[in-house]
């Protein structure tokens, strides 16, 4: 099982980019899923900043969950993976049936945090974009399709996206294998022909 | 025809990433050669600093020669590339046949330099390595290999590649598909991979 993941800051485009590999792909075998899947089942008081959650910290996660599924999925078993309720901010009582695949693309702000979870991708991954063109995908996102006011949007990003990216994400830049900006068409052809060769 | 660029500061290991994609392809369709080729017939005076050549400014470099030579291969055609004598600083008389192959890699410190050039290229790749590691390994492979002093290596690199780096080559980062660090091998599966998908 060939297992890529693909790291970078909120409004860096993982998302997208890790569906134009999949596209590029085009089998069934392939899937890819979002790191924010295990949040942990409700957000930790005590990372709470000005009485706001905050979800840009790597304990806001459900790291031996996480751990535990990648392991399976790489050894070709299939996992119940959790339904996050990004409504209430917590984990539903849903699970999602993910696997087994010959390939997985997993993304998400921490993807290269974790030592264990990073000696299993055989890829690994960082979308570097500078920060302003982030905040205003995010500031985009958060007012069209979650309807925010502007103030919140700002001051969530100086409460806890900014400095968590900063302190935790950011240092995580070092472990990718490949650091890719804003264009990412080729990037995306190149690990996507990297998936068939090895994996169909 | 499928090109590959290759640029990066000097001691970033750009030699050394071609010819691991190179053997990875396996195949003598694929090639690769050094931008150092195409240094001018002999080094501009105007771009001396204190008495000494400077081989790390854009201008030393023979552009017209470069552009219609890679234009030529990637049409499938053949070139005559010249032969520079490192010893002398010089080209020397003889040429060297490359080509036709289906892929060809070029690396070198201002590969991403030229626009004409750079819309040529398939996959633009900047090596990054930090500078004191670049200097170590400079410093190893001019005292090793050229027997040169230490403070004639600490003057070049004061004098031209440091400041020549940071005014001319680092700004071309910008361009690159995917920006590749220390490790290198996942990367370098990653564009063989690709080659071998698009060249044979």
């Amino acid at each position: 099982m060939f297992l890529v993941g693909i790291a970078g800051g909120s409004g860096s485009g993982k998302t997208t980019f890790a569906k134009k590999i999949v596209q590029r792909v085009q089998s069934p075998v392939v899937a890819h899923f979002s790191q924010d899947s295990y949040y942990l089942p409700s957000p930790p008081q005590k990372l709470q900043i000005n009485g706001e959650s905050n979800f840009d910290h790597p304990d806001a996660f459900d790291w031996p969950l996480l751990r535990s599924h990648l392991e399976k999925l790489k050894r070709g078993e299939s996992v119940e993976m959790p339904i996050y309720d990004y409504k209430i901010s917590r984990r539903s009582d849903k699970t999602q049936k993910v696997g087994p695949c010959k390939a997985l693309l997993m993304e998400g702000i921490f993807t290269l945090w974790d030592e264990e979870i990073r000696n299993l991708f055989d890829i690994r991954v960082y979308l570097h974009v500078e920060a302003d063109i982030r905040f205003i995908r995010r500031l985009h996102r958060d007012v069209r399709e979650r309807g925010r006011s502007l103030d919140g949007i700002i001051r969530q990003y100086y409460d806890t996206v900014r400095p968590m990216h900063h302190e935790f994400l950011e240092p995580t830049k070092q472990y990718a294998d490949i650091v890719v900006g804003e264009e990412t068409d080729i990037a995306a052809e190149v690990i996507s022909a990297r998936v068939k060769e090895l994996a169909l």
